[in-house]
C-alpha cells in the first residue's frame, strides 16, 4: 500500500474537509442561498489576489482565463508583447495567433526570467503594444518572474500588464493593486487547493475599458457578461456550484492563515527543498526559482522519465516530469497549496531512493539529513 | 428544519455514493492512473449518448459545448437554421450573431414544438444551411422536440444536426447515431446526476468534416485539439478531475439501471406529476410535454413568483419559475436525475400547500391521491 502524494504543481492535494464541503447537499444556483455564498467568495477572494477590483469566476480551467484575457482585452490587428520563457508564457502568443491579434514575442531562455532592460526596450520599439502578457512562475521551468519591476516599466506604456499567477498565486509574492497588475488569472488546483475545474481573472478599471473596446469574438468568455452578472453576485452561466462552495471554505482557511504566512510557509518548502536537492548533488534547474515548484535538472546517466515514472508507480509519489525541450531532462517538485514539511520530506527520501535504484550515486538520506538540520 | 429538495431542472439532486466518490485524494489528470479512468469513462459514456461517435468532455457549463458546436462546425458567412420555442434554443442564434454566422430563426411559439412541415419548408427556402440547430427538451418551457422527425428531415439535406439535450438527455429518447443526429450536447448537473461543472459534445464523421473546414476562432473549445487528445484518453486542458471520477461512477449506476429504465421513470414521474397537477385544477403549460420537466401555469390570482419563492424559502423544495416573458406565468418541477415517486410527491404537496396559502382553491391531498391512484 502507497498513499497517493501529490507534489505536482497542479493538481495539489485538497484538504479533507473542503473535500467533505464540497459532497454536502447541492443547491441550486439561481437562490439568494448561493448567492449569499457568491457574495462571501468575492469579498474574501479579492484578498487573496490583493486587489479591491472584481475577481470573476469560471467554469473552465485556466487556459480558459488566458483564453478571456485575449478575446476581450484585445482587438483583431492590436498587437501584445509576451514573455515567453516556458510552455505557458508560449500559450499566450497561441491564442493571440488564433485571434488575428498580432504578438511581439520575447523569448527567454527556459529556466531564466525576463530580462527588465530587454522589456523596457521592446516596449520602447513597440509603442503600439496594448497588453504585455507574462507568467509569475512559468510552471514548465520553475522561473519566477520579477513582475513588480515588469509593472513598473509597463506602467510607463499605455499598455496593460496581464499576468498568469495560475501556478504563483499563494506560492510568489503577487501584489496585484500596488504592483499596478491589471489582469491576475489564477486556476483552482494549484495554491488554492481546490480540484480543477474553476478559473480566475481580476480586472482593473484600466483594464475594464479595453473590454468595452475590443471586437473579437465570444460568447461564454465574454467579460462584459461576466461583469454585469458580478454586480448582482451572479454568473451569466450556470456556476460550478459544488467547486464554489468549496472554494469558500478554502477562502476561509487562508484569510485565517494569513497572505503573509502563506507565501512565507511556500519560500521556506521551496528553500528546504532547494538545499536538500543540492546536499544530494543535483542542481536547480530555474535561475531565479519560485516557490510554487523546484525544477532541478535530473544528472547525467539518469532517465528523467524513468524517475517520474518509479517515483509514482513505486512510491506512490506525482512529481512532474519537464516539458517541451525539457522533456526527461528536468523534474519538479511543488510545494503548491496543502503542503507542509512532512510532505517535502517525503518527496526528498523518495527521490534518493528512487536516484539510488537508477544508478546514480546519491548518499541516502543527505537531502532529508539537510531539511533536518535546517529545522534545528 | 428543512431540507433541501432540488425539483428544478438542473442542477439536480446527486446521489450521496456519488458525493462520496469525488471527495476522494485527488489525483493527477496526466497519469496512466487517471486516464484508465477516462477510457473507461469514455466507453460508457457512449451508451448514454446512445452513440459509437466520440463524446468529448469539456470543463465549462452546459453554454461552452453550445459555443463549441458553433465555432467548430461553421464559418464566417456560413448559415444555420435555429430551431428557437424558449430561451435555450435562441442562445445559439446570439452565439451564431457573436461570430458572423447568419441564422435562419424558425420562431416556435413558447409552449408548443418544432412543426416539421414548417421546418421542411425552411430547409427548402434556404438550401444553403450547413447546421441545423434543435432542443430536445427546451428547460424553460418543458417542451420536447420530435427529434426523431426533425433528424429526417435534415437527412434530406447536406445540414448536420445539433441537439441541444442539456437538460433532455436520459428523461427523453435520443437514439443519436439511430436517428441521425450528428452532435448531442449535454451538462453534467441535469440527468447526469453531477453538480454542475462538465459539458458533453457527442460528434458524427459527417460533422467532423466540418470542423476540419470551419474558420471561426476557437482556442479552448477547439474540437480538433480535443478530438486528438480523445484518441489517446486524455484533454488538451486540465479536465475537472474530482467530477469525471464522479462521473465515472454515475455511468456505472446508468448502466445498471439502463437506459430503457431510466427514460421509462422519467416518463413515469412526469406522467404522475402531470395527472396530479390536473388533479389540482391546474393546466400543464407545454403542448408536447418532456420527461425531463413539467412547465405549469401559474393559476389567475396567483403571485407565480411568490409561489417559487415560498415553496423553496418555507417548504425547501426548489422548484423554477418561469423564464422570459413567462416569468411569473409558469412553474416548473423537474423529474430529472436522481428523483424518485416520493421527491414528486412531496413536490406535489408542497404546491398544494403552497397554492392553498395563496388563496387558490385547491382541494389539498387531491394531487397526492391522484398519484397514489395511479400507484395502486
Amino acid at each position: 500500500m502507497n498513499k497517493h502524494r501529490l507534489m505536482s504543481p497542479g493538481p495539489t492535494p485538497v484538504p479533507e474537509k473542503v473535500l467533505l464541503r464540497m459532497a454536502d447537499t447541492m443547491i441550486h444556483h439561481r437562490t439568494p442561498q448561493f448567492q449569499a455564498v457568491l457574495k462571501d467568495v468575492n469579498i474574501k477572494i479579492k484578498k487573496v489576489f490583493q486587489t479591491e477590483n472584481p475577481v470573476l469566476i469560471f467554469a473552465s480551467s485556466g487556459s480558459g482565463a488566458m483564453e478571456t484575457s485575449v478575446v476581450n482585452l484585445l482587438s483583431k490587428g492590436d498587437k501584445a508583447l509576451v514573455i515567453r520563457g516556458g510552455k505557458f508564457g508560449e500559450r499566450f502568443s497561441e491564442i493571440c495567433k488564433v485571434y488575428g491579434v498580432e504578438t511581439v514575442d520575447y523569448d527567454v531562455t527556459w529556466g531564466e526570467s525576463a530580462d527588465i532592460e530587454t522589456l523596457e526596450k521592446l516596449l520602447k520599439d513597440n509603442p503600439g503594444i496594448k497588453v504585455v502578457y507574462s507568467t509569475l512562475c512559468e510552471t514548465s521551468t520553475g522561473v519566477v518572474n520579477n513582475i513588480e519591476a515588469i509593472a513598473k516599466i509597463v506602467a510607463d506604456t499605455k499598455a496593460v500588464l496581464v499576468v498568469d499567477a495560475i501556478s504563483g498565486l499563494t506560492a510568489d509574492e503577487l501584489k496585484t493593486d500596488e504592483w499596478g497588475v491589471d489582469v491576475t488569472i489564477c486556476g483552482s488546483q494549484k495554491g488554492l487547493m481546490l480540484p480543477p475545474g474553476l478559473a480566475f481573472l481580476s480586472i482593473s478599471p484600466k483594464a475594464q475599458k479595453l473590454v468595452e473596446a475590443s471586437d473579437l469574438p465570444k460568447y461564454y468568455f465574454d467579460l462584459k457578461a461576466a461583469l454585469k452578472s458580478y454586480k448582482k453576485d451572479d454568473t451569466p452561466w450556470t456556476p460550478a456550484v459544488s467547486l464554489i462552495m468549496g472554494l469558500n471554505l478554502v477562502l476561509d482557511m487562508m484569510l485565517k492563515e494569513g497572505m503573509g504566512n502563506i507565501i512565507k510557509r511556500h519560500a521556506r518548502l521551496a528553500d528546504l527543498t532547494r538545499s536538500a536537492v543540492k546536499a544530494m548533488g543535483l542542481e536547480i534547474f530555474a535561475k531565479t526559482p519560485s516557490n510554487a515548484v523546484t525544477s532541478v535538472k535530473v544528472p547525467e546517466g539518469v532517465d528523467g522519465s524513468a524517475l517520474v515514472k518509479k517515483m509514482r508507480d513505486e512510491q506512490g509519489i506525482t512529481v512532474a516530469g519537464g516539458q517541451g525541450n525539457f522533456k526527461g531532462k528536468i523534474f519538479r517538485i511543488a510545494h503548491l497549496g496543502y503542503m507542509d514539511v512532512y510532505d517535502t520530506i517525503s518527496a526528498i527520501s523518495g527521490i534518493e531512493i528512487v536516484l539510488k535504484e537508477l544508478g546514480y550515486n546519491v548518499k541516502l538520506g543527505s537531502g532529508v539529513a539537510k531539511i533536518e538540520t535546517l529545522l534545528t
